[in-house]
Order: C-alpha cells, then sequence, then structure tokens
C-alpha cells in the first residue's frame, strides 16, 4: 500500500498563487530594506544549543526545536544518565544542535563572530524563516518567516525615526493606507515605577498596563492590586489610563507625572526628539502615535518600543514591532554595542492584504503566452519562436504534447494566459503564427521574422 | 564567562557581499525558470519522518537529519523499547519528523496531496535549503540549496529539449560560456546491458562504465571483471570505451551496436529526436555532448538523464544534472505521472563564476549614497534630502552619529559608496547640497529644491 501523504502540522506547502503574493510582500520589504541603506546576510537553520538555549525565558526553550545527533546517538549516553530515563537529563547527550527560533539572537552571534570584518555602524537585513514547536491555531505556524532590519553600533535617535520611515514607506508601497505606529520607551515605563514607587514590581506593573485596550481600567487595576501594587501607586499611575491627544500633548501630561523621574523624563526627551525628527520629514500613510501602555518584550528593550497595528477596520494583532535594546551582543562576550531593529509579520501582513484585496492583479499571471501544440513539425517551430520570445523576457511555453485542442485550452484557461498562440499547418507553411487573445477572443496573423509587431502588445 | 559563539559544521554564515553574489545566480535561474513557464512552490523545511525515510536508500536514511519530539519525549518510550538501548529502535518512539534530505521527494508529496488543484502538465521550479548530515569538505556542507525545475504529467521529448535550452540560457546568461551539457539515456545503458547478456549485473556495470574518465579503460574493464561480467560480455561493450566523434555520429556507432536491443533502439531514437530538435533551434553558449558512460542516479532515471559541467580549465565536478523519472509519485499512490527536472548546483556555480571572475562588478556596491552627518540640524536636512532619493528608488542613508569627519569618510569608502553628501552649516543656509565622487574627488553643488540635477549622475 503506498503512503497516504501528509504534512507536520503548524507547517505549510505554498502553491505558486500563495508563493507570488508571499514574494510580493518580501520583495517590497526587501526593496525598502535596501534603499533605507540594510545589507542582507544570512545564518544556518540550526545553530549549536547553546548558541539559543537560555535565550528566550524557559517557555523559549522548551519551544526550540532540536535535531537529534546523527549515527548512533544513544551510545554515547552513559550509563548513569540513561538510567534515570529523564528527558531533561538526555537532551543535552542526545542533542547539541537547533532550528533557529528567532532572527535576532542568530544575528548577535554573528555580529560577535564577525566583528572584524564588520564596518560599524552596521545596518543588515535578514528574512528566513524561524522554527516554534508552539501549539499550532489560526494564524500561529511552527514554521513561518521573520523579516528584519536593525541597526548595530549606533545609538543616535535618528536610527528610530528612519525605522519609523521605513515602516511607512514599505505599508504605502504595499497600499495599506492608514496603519498605525505606536511608539513607547522603556525608560518612560522604568520612571513611571519609579514615581509610583513600584520599581521592584516593574515587569508586573507594565504586563498589566499592556491589557489596557483587552481589560479596560478597572481590570488594570485589579490586575495591579492582586500583583501587590498598592492603591496609591495605582492612583499615581491613574493618569497613564485616560491618556489622549496627539503625541506631544501626551508628551506634555507625561513630563508633568515623570518630573522627578531622571531615566522618565529621559525616555520623554528621545520620545520628542524622535517624534518631531518623524515629522519634520514627514510619513505618507502611517498614523505615529505615542502609546505608554505598549511594553512588549521589556526584558529585552531598553529605548524605545515600536509595534504597528493595521489600519482600523481590519481585526488582526500587531503587523511589526521592534524596538533599541543595548546589550544584545554581550551574552556573546561583545559588550557595548548598542543596537535597533523592526521586524515585519509577514504572515499577518497577507493576511491583512488579503482581507483588504491589496495584491495586485498581475501576481495572478504566471505566464504570457501558450504555443498551442499540433504535432511534431509545428511544435518545433513554436519552439523557436517562443525562444525568441524567452529572450524578450517574455514568460512562454509550448504546451507539451499535441493533446486534444480543448484540453490545452482548458489548460490555458486555468492558467489565465493572456495570449495562446496558433502554428497549425498552414501557418507553419506560410511562415506566419496566429495570436489569440484571451480576453477578447481577437485573433492577429503575425509573421514568424518579425515578432516585434506581436511583443508590443504585451 | 560570556560564550564564544560558534556555528555547527558544515553550516555558513553568509555574509552582505556572499548573498549578494548567491542572490545574483538565483535570481538569474528564477529568471529563466518563470521565462520558461515554471512556477515556484515551496514545502516546508521538514517532513513527516515517513515520507522521508526510506526513499533515498540506507545511507540515504542515515543522513536525514531527524528533530526531537517536543516536550517530555521519553516518556513516551515504552519500557522494553527502552531497556534495548538501541538507537534505531529508539529513533521512531523519539523522533517523527526530519529535515528535507532534497527537493524531489517533498515535491512528489506535493503533487500527490494537491492533485486536484494541480493542472497538469505542472511545471515547477523550488529554491530551497536542504539538509545532510554528511561529512563536511571541501565544497560540501550540511545546509545547501536546491535550484530544481521539473515537468509532472508530459511525457514528450519537448521537455528533454526545453531543459536543456534552459541550462543554455542560464549559464549564458551567467557569462559562463562553453559549458558541456552532458546527455544519455537510461534506456540505452539497459540495451547495452541486453545486447551484452549482463541484464543483471546493469547496475555494477554502468557504474563501473561511469569511472571511464577517471580510471581508464583498463581500469573499467578489471572493475567489471571482478563485479562478474564476462571477457565476452566486455568485449561486446569494448566499443563503448572508445565512442569519439560528434553527438550524431556516436547515435550512430549505438545503432549498429545495439540492433537487437528493442529498449536499446528506443533510447537511441529519444536521443536522436531530442538532439535534432536542440539543434534545430540552436544553443548558444553550451555544447550537447552524448556520453554513454553517464549514469548518474541510475535508479532514480528511466528516460534521459543530463549532467553539466563546467567549461574546460575549471576544475569542479558537475554543476548541474537531472533527467527523466516515469513513476515519481507512485509512492505515494500516485501511478503513471512521467516526470523529468533538472537541478542547478549553486554552490558549485559560485565557485567557477569566483574562480573565472564572473561576478558582475555592480555587485560589490550595496549603497549609492552616504550622507555625512554634520549635527542634529545638519542631519535633519539630510533625512529629508535622503528621503527624496529613495523615494527615487536609490539607495541611500546618513551616517547615524556626527562623529568624526574621518571616521565617516572611512566607513564611506569601507561601503564603496560611490558619492558622499556634504551638508554642513554653510549648505545648510543656502538650501544647498554638496556631492562628492569618491572615485574621482570631484565635488559639485546642488540645490536642494532640485534633485534631479544629481540623480541624473547616479
Amino acid at each position: 500500500m503506498p503512503q497516504k501523504p501528509s504534512i507536520p502540522k503548524g507547517t505549510r506547502d505554498f502553491s505558486p498563487a500563495e508563493v507570488a503574493r508571499r514574494n510580493y510582500i518580501i520583495q517590497t520589504i526587501k526593496k525598502h530594506f535596501e534603499v533605507y541603506g540594510f545589507q542582507p546576510i544570512e545564518t544556518p537553520s540550526f545553530e549549536n544549543s547553546d548558541t539559543l538555549m537560555g535565550k528566550y525565558g524557559e517557555e523559549g526553550d522548551r519551544l526550540i526545536f532540536k535535531i537529534l545527533n546523527s549515527g548512533d546517538f544513544i551510545s554515547k549516553v552513559d550509563d548513569v544518565t540513561y538510567s534515570s530515563k529523564k528527558s531533561s537529563s538526555l537532551l543535552p547527550k542526545i542533542s547539541e544542535k537547533a532550528l533557529r527560533y528567532d532572527l535576532t539572537v542568530p544575528f548577535a552571534r554573528y555580529v560577535v563572530m564577525h566583528q572584524n570584518e564588520i564596518d560599524f555602524p552596521f545596518k543588515r537585513y535578514q528574512i528566513q524563516p524561524v522554527w516554534r514547536a508552539d501549539r499550532p491555531q489560526k494564524g500561529r505556524f511552527r514554521e513561518f518567516y521573520q523579516c528584519d532590519a536593525d541597526v548595530v553600533g549606533a545609538n543616535s535617535v535618528l536610527q528610530e525615526a528612519e525605522l519609523i520611515q521605513l515602516y511607512d514607506a514599505v505599508f504605502t508601497d504595499l497600499k495599506l493606507v492608514g496603519s498605525t505606529i505606536k511608539l513607547n520607551n522603556r525608560k518612560i515605563l522604568s520612571g513611571i515605577a519609579e514615581v509610583i514607587g513600584a520599581q521592584h514590581l516593574l515587569i508586573d506593573f507594565t504586563v498589566a498596563l499592556d491589557k489596557l485596550d483587552k481589560i479596560g481600567e478597572e481590570g488594570v487595576r485589579k490586575e495591579m492590586l492582586a500583583k501587590g501594587i498598592s492603591e496609591l501607586a495605582i492612583e499615581k499611575a491613574a493618569p497613564l489610563f485616560t491618556m489622549s491627544g496627539s503625541s506631544l500633548e501626551q508628551l506634555t501630561q507625561l513630563k508633568s507625572l515623570l518630573g522627578e523621574s531622571e531615566i522618565g523624563m529621559q525616555g520623554v526627551a528621545e520620545l520628542e526628539e524622535i517624534i518631531t525628527t518623524v515629522e519634520a520629514v514627514g510619513l505618507k500613510t502611517a498614523n505615529l502615535q505615542v502609546d505608554v501602555t505598549l511594553a512588549r518584550g521589556l526584558n529585552y528593550y531598553t529605548g524605545a518600543i515600536f509595534e504597528v497595528s493595521a489600519p482600523e477596520g481590519v481585526s488582526m494583532g500587531s503587523i511589526g514591532g521592534g524596538g533599541r535594546y543595548d546589550d544584545l551582543t554581550g551574552i556573546f562576550g561583545l559588550k557595548d554595542v548598542s543596537g535597533i531593529g523592526i521586524s515585519f509579520g509577514l504572515d499577518r501582513i497577507y493576511l491583512v492584504l488579503e482581507a483588504l484585496g491589496l495584491f495586485p492583479e498581475h501576481l495572478d499571471k504566471s505566464i504570457d503566452v501558450l504555443c498551442i501544440n499540433f504535432g511534431a513539425k509545428e511544435s518545433l517551430a513554436s519552439l523557436k519562436l517562443i525562444s525568441q520570445l524567452r529572450e524578450n523576457g517574455i514568460k512562454a511555453e509550448v504546451y507539451p504534447t499535441a493533446t486534444k485542442m480543448q484540453k490545452q485550452m482548458k489548460y490555458a484557461n486555468n492558467r489565465k494566459v493572456p495570449y495562446v498562440i496558433l502554428i497549425g499547418e498552414q501557418e507553419l507553411a506560410n511562415g506566419e503564427f496566429v495570436a489569440k487573445n484571451m480576453d477578447t477572443g481577437e485573433q492577429e496573423t503575425y509573421s514568424m521574422d518579425s515578432i516585434a509587431a506581436f511583443t508590443e502588445k504585451l
């Protein structure tokens, strides 16, 4: 019995139409990455386990896919370990490599290993798949692409401004008008914790605050209380729950709240510089908005925090995010290299463009010309003709076999071919070919010797 | 102590210059795949183990990277199996997924799973990494890209002719003049084994014959004898050892040798049709040559066999190969689908282009314009200027910090920037910018309001 084939859960096959659409997004992102001066790197799909393990917290470690050692892997396990029959003890003995979990840690590893050949500040982009043993669900996969751009070795807020512009440029090019780039700063969050006297509960405080739009002010207050933040502290933080107005107005409110916190005021000053710079240069279609509740990846970011949401009316989580981190390469021994990066969520952007009907029509056209096959002599003439077409960059093929005309035309329809070329016995004798416009049904006859008249139509 | 980072043996980091060169090759291949009517698909990096295991022989099974089950993997192993402490018994209990070993088996799996949505004949291409736990050595890696184009569901030799043209088109475009496309047919090899009375030793016979250019006629005769092929049989096959002349001349010799073998004559007839078709259409820079010693992947191919070698003078194994296979999808339950495919060896093509100095110079240019940073006000003006440049597709950046001019110019040199833009205090006051040609040292002043005068220079 032959196997009935399947693929692992959480993974996907991409058919031609999907690849075309995914590539459209990727190429757009890539184009702007390059126009902004970022250079591509690629790192291996798997890393040594000790490069990855311990970098993403306990949950992350669990979700990393481990690769079994090759050959007689079990013979290298000593008897004591083996007799324990514990996965955690066996793991390091039978697996030394793991699939990359994100592009950031491999990038940090890359920077440290290649530090002597890199011209800092180093602006790199990387568009590669990552793997996570997460429970698959709608929009969450075990294999997915990340599209990251990072600058390391430069700590001016020019970078923040440029990355906001970059988001705007990409989403504008994708015709995704009205995305919102939310902006916060870790230093503001630290400052708030400081002025309300809850530094020791910074994480709990920001995790609760981050849920404001989901659970509302009452919910946030309850969660903070439950985490041990005092009523007095929460009351001091109350202005945050109702912050509104333009970004600069919000900054004014923050200044009065954070006046006594040096780090908080530093965060406000940074945001102010970023916002005035971005406003001076101007955004095309995106909205830039301060959001003090934004906390994503707090342990990781040390300055600016970004998150992009799709235009209103599309229900979708964030379609991009990022921020500044001050010591990413430190874990691999290279200290004091400030970095800032942003990421685009390919799968979610795909779903948004699909929902809004924003994929260009031309992506559906996989071929320009199909030659109908009428037999050996005719198809040889077709082959000569399409060789010329192909040299002009026209996507063309001869139907491989001289089957029924009807079947060949059905194939042409299914592949949405704009032009079908017919070279039958008579055309062959006359040195001509007939081109049929599949939209209008119109047919025109051309000489084999001058294809230019036809290619102009395409 | 921070970790000293490393990457697994047999894997590679690709730095910007390498990515640019690899992408140049990949984009060239891709362009021609598309112009020839092939459509892209992508399959997951890992497959269910039973999709891959048993498809590549025992050696192949050993070289497949297996992925450890997530979570408490060992708890699912029964005590009897566990107490055996045998890798082969444990493997299926602790691993259900494996990294893909090539693109062909996943493609066959794809065709079977998606057969109802595919318009046959299906011309697909696929450019993705594969992984093999091979011993790494010069030019052999544990992670490498395959670039495959296959047609399934069409058995006319038009396909063979087109794929030969496709090789020619790609290598011509890469300026790799003088590659040789070697052509054989499994049926000819079967025919020879038949007429010399060694059908039962077909594999041994062809494996030995395949070594003719390495070990010479004497060596081949010795190996055949050792494998149990009779002196008489070898004597009958002797004309093969000295076959020469044009492809059509060789076919004439084969006809006299194979006259009594139906399958052999069928193979000759197929080759003849392929060669006359290709000659009628013409090749641009490649040589097409019959090579009856060519046997690669014999178990797999049932008709035409291709192999491409680099131009003479470059010592490198094959840079491409492929052939026709008649029942690839049968293993997954879809019978009678004939297929033919070719593959491009990215890593070897890279080495050949490098050895011959054929990479275009423009690949080294990662950026068009760098703006020197003279401080906050000046860099804001720079940012506005390069926003306009970027909108015109020009790769541009502002140096992130206002450090010493010398350091910024060094960075510009290292990144091989053709133009550096200077906006100092005075230029800012005048609404001007200075562009310095880094090749000639020439400087010109332009008005900020009309960048066209400058962009024309680029």
